[in-house]
């Protein structure tokens, strides 16, 4: 790859794309439903007790099995996702009660909220005695940066400043106490987040300071002598750390320029390379986006699911070797591919570029969403590609990072479908939808999408500019998308015009009634693993355009694995599957090995006696939203 | 399977086999280096301190992060598997040093016994009050089992009767303790031994009451009111218990005899299982025999790795669900195969039947020996079918039960190749030995085999009575000895004639210089798993004679899982292995997927390059005993 140049795109913001469609259901049942789940399980976890200055302290609770019910050094996190959520929801539906409930909990933040700024409800109710002692393992900066994301949505929605202006004086706090200069902390967080947040809140404000402080952060990760080594020592405690909180765990280990291994906790890795990507496009940085391009290619080459699933480990809820993917036990976080959507969709800053634009939908459409039901109401944490029928979405986790996670992505999606410089936009992704936009250079039009994408490859695209303006739209061609066909107002164009970067774009003045129609064939398709992936060997999964297969017990009874696939795809048939939003099912022959006359016997020389039989495939994202049972993505192949 | 007649067979006592050949050598490292080894580290470990009581208690270490040099309440089983080890290993080498540190050792618990006989250092020494307050969880009456059967091999051994005195005090006092009687305690062990070990004691020293204590053990096991979840109100626990352990955990949550599934901690329920067949052999007590039989068909045609490893998850050391035998993540536990030994030759006890045999020297020859290096200084405790290269045999553990287990078996290795009736001898293992024997109906005569295997299948018997005598010799026809050939004294026999529990029994009278030529292929064979076990779909794994096979890293390169079965064993090849105790490896013709013309991509329509390769599968049980590498026991097939 090559440096990008300096083109600096940045994302529509949320209110200005409205979305229908496939993700409009999704966006609906956030809004309907977990949007006001997220506050209700806060609440029932006892999160207002901790940050109301107008009740007793709840005081730390020693746990004994389990943390559920004790306060936790990152419940303002939740707090800060949760509104974050809630505020992108109020632009899809109007909800005063929630927008009450969310006023009222600003209202305890802001009393909560020291003189100088300071804000972290476990530091100043808890364990007063332990502010700015662990930047390492206690999640400081990482809540103050969820609070700053929270703030800004909630100020785009509803226009109301308290919270920003909150949570501005929190980051004017750390400009102050952060820094190279005498008497500042030369530190940052173990947990990235902040960063990121900074970006946002500069780009809202337009206070500068506040992107720099974000570059120190991400400048000074892993300069020696290294700051939590010293912090430690300071602290008396072990520099080594204890267990999996290695350097390497929290991407400390080394400068981020030369990092060249994605390593560590998946989603600290994640939000760090969004924020080192949104800073190489605001400071046209082609030194982070070089060792960003390698770590790119160190993740999607050697260490992601096919679903975009990333960190297969629970141990360090994070990365292990190369090809090392379990299916079976995989991590594969929700918040991980959230991060990774996150990432992908800030490596587009500098310009279109399928690798990152495909990648994300990927894991948009496999590893992220999967972590919601249909009915917004369950979530699942992890994510394996190989379930016995015991893995299941729950209500809650002691954790409760996944749901505010994808949630916010769901209902802020709008602006991950288009991005915009000076004088073009880029359509990254195809989903119902309309845009309202107005470029640097002056031209402001109304772009909608009319498609049942991901359902179906037709994509047509009006452009209604006020008055004629000229300007550059660009069309993601996914890889995937072999005879792709495009025609502008009815003329057919040249898709293998399409330049290294996947793009056609279409530069020209823009008239109202100009339509581009897109059509981007959905055909079935096998996958293979890399040869060293040695649980995928023997294997294949099936894709249907950006969307990962997998076969479900309630589709299937049991015994997956016993299913061959035995002439690939050539008589695989779609199908609408019955109450499932309309979904597309793929129905194919195969082979299925049975039991008869095989025995009692647990080892035998014989084979297994096989039959030829009709199997389903289901879009993996929306496995679990039917009976539960086994599913299994990665289908022998005979 | 029908109730077996009332016929009894017991093992030939330790010392009237001598072994050589195969398991000589095994021997021999054990009695050269594990021997002394397991005192070192027992003694390392700090379990002195814990039961002289010359000097002060250690007191009780509240471990942190890891519970390694802290006392344990199962620290008395280590020291009495230790001594029994030790008292077999006198038999092939004697070591007056070895013995004299067994005999100190002997002497502190002596002056540590109580007057009323009760011993247990850790309840005497370490935590005086929780004394028989908790026996579902305290290892205290498997501690005293581990005791006695230590005390019966010094006995048999040494002839001192120090220690078998001491601990016939103890099992007096728990004569005296338990039993359905007023006053006395109508509960049993929350890990079984102690029954199993009485049964040995009642063997050695003529007393029946010992043999009643462990059919009392054995009766009340699981019977209304459950006595765990009574105790466990009287003490004010929640009798629940706590995760893991649940009543299935031990084996608890029914009587005996109406248990139908093999479940909870595995080496508990073997242990349970050996104990109630030896009490069918003694008591020739049916409705226990049926019931072992209910569970040894859910076992071995459910549960069990085709290495005889049992218990595949780690959180319970135990079972889990049927046909649940994942390959890299097995836990299979090396005293789990021990266990299984023991439950196998004792079903034996009512009479010769292959399905027991066969099972035995499968869990002998691929679950359990493979924990013991061939140098006989380090040791496997958890045996995975797959390993990436980070599966490492280790000098020592925390819970050291596995290196003492696999010790002891294999010193005391003649006592399982034999079983005698008043009239008979069964041969169940074939291994280069000589038994000195001495039958109810007076014949007396020396058996000697000469074999190399399990390297070669050719077995010569002599067999020499002092005077002739009649009685019959039963020799197993293993189930996968197909073309078995049989004579004596040169005079073809027809295998065909064996019986239905697959013996040949040659009843005749015997004289100076008979002998018996038996001749058992070892052809390499290919066996797949039920169909049900989903971690082995399309793949098989190579036996020859009783040894299961692998492929390892040190022999075939890295990504054993790109190696391809495609013509099964039709140009397979012995080979003797260099430096590894004269083992045969198969060499055969395989197909290799590697990475040419594949690219970077980590998922790809494209299928991987083969090329044609030649393999080394090596026995299981002797991996990792070269270069460390990765390691793969089912392998792929085209």
């Amino acid at each position: 790859m090559t440096i990008a140049p300096n083109r600096q795109f940045r994302p529509l913001p949320v209110p200005s794309v409205t979305v229908g469609g496939y993700w409009g259901d999704w966006q609906d049942a956030v809004s309907d439903h977990t949007a006001a789940i997220l506050l209700d399980r806060c609440v029932a976890a006892g999160m207002l007790e901790q940050i109301n200055p107008d009740v007793p302290s709840p005081g730390i609770v020693i746990p004994i099995l389990h943390w559920l019910g004790t306060p936790q050094m990152f419940w303002d996190s939740d707090l800060g996702k949760s509104i974050e959520t809630i505020a992108y929801s109020l632009y899809r539906k109007p909800n005063p009660e929630l927008e009450a409930r969310a006023d009222a909990i600003i209202d305890m933040y802001e009393k909560l909220q020291d003189t100088d700024g300071y804000l972290s409800s476990f530091f100043q109710r808890i364990k007063p005695e332990w502010k700015w002692t662990n930047l390492r393992d206690f999640h400081e900066l990482y809540c103050a940066g969820h609070m700053i994301e929270g703030a800004v949505a909630y100020y785009q929605a509803t226009g109301k400043r308290k919270f920003l202006d909150v949570m501005s004086r929190m980051a004017d706090y750390c400009v102050r106490k952060f820094g190279r200069g005498p008497g500042q902390v030369r530190g940052y967080c173990g947990h990235e987040e902040i960063e990121l947040a900074l970006v946002k809140l500069a780009r809202v404000t337009g206070k500068q300071a506040y992107m720099d402080l974000a570059k120190f952060f991400v400048d000074e990760r892993g300069q020696q002598p290294n700051f939590f080594i010293e912090e430690a020592i300071a602290q008396n405690r072990d520099p080594k750390g204890v267990q999996k909180n290695t350097l390497e765990y929290n991407q400390s280990h080394l400068p981020v320029r030369e990092q060249t291994k994605v390593v560590g906790h998946a989603v600290r890795a994640m939000y760090l390379y969004s924020a080192m990507a949104d800073l190489a496009t605001e400071y046209n940085d082609d030194s982070l986006t070089a060792a960003l391009e390698t770590l790119w290619d160190d993740l999607t080459q050697k260490q992601m699911y096919i679903t975009g699933g990333i960190g297969p480990a629970e141990a360090n809820e994070g990365f292990t070797d190369y090809y090392d993917l379990p299916n079976d036990t995989a991590y594969a976080e929700t918040c991980a591919s959230v991060g990774l959507v996150f990432w992908a969709s800030r490596m587009l800053g500098r310009g279109p570029q399928r690798l990152y634009a495909d990648t994300m939908e990927q894991a948009l459409y496999n590893g992220a969403i999967t972590g919601l039901s249909t009915d917004g109401q369950t979530f699942f944490y992890d994510n394996p590609l190989e379930s016995t029928g015991k893995h299941h979405r729950w209500t809650w986790h002691p954790c409760p990072c996944c749901p505010p996670n994808i949630a916010r992505l769901v209902t802020s999606l709008g602006s991950y479908i288009y991005a915009v410089a000076d004088d073009e936009i880029a359509v990254h992704l195809y989903a119902e939808s309309e845009a309202r936009v107005e470029l640097a250079n002056g031209a402001k039009f109304t772009l909608t999408q009319n498609t049942n994408y991901p359902w179906s490859g037709d994509i047509n695209i009006a452009i209604e500019p006020e008055t004629p303006a000229r300007f550059a739209v660009s069309l993601r061609i996914p890889a995937w998308a072999h005879g792709a066909r495009l025609a502008v107002n009815g003329k057919p164009q040249d898709v293998a015009a399409a330049g290294a970067d996947g793009y056609v774009r279409i530069e020209r003045e823009w008239n109202r009634g100009d339509t581009i129609a897109l059509d981007l064939p959905l055909e079935p398709r096998l996958l293979r693993a890399h040869p060293a992936v040695r649980h995928d060997a023997g294997r294949v999964a099936v894709m249907r355009g950006p969307l990962v297969y997998c076969l479900e017990g309630t589709d299937n009874g049991k015994g997956l694995n016993s299913i061959l696939l035995q002439h690939g795809l050539g008589k695989a048939q779609a199908a609408t599957i019955p109450n499932l939003r309309g979904a597309i099912a793929i129905d194919l022959p195969v082979l299925r090995e049975n039991a008869r006359d095989w025995g009692d016997a647990l080892y035998s020389d014989k084979a297994p006696h096989t039959e030829a039989e009709q199997a389903r495939l289901v879009p993996y994202h929306l496995w679990d939203n039917r009976e539960p049972g086994e599913m299994l993505v990665w289908l022998r192949e005979r």
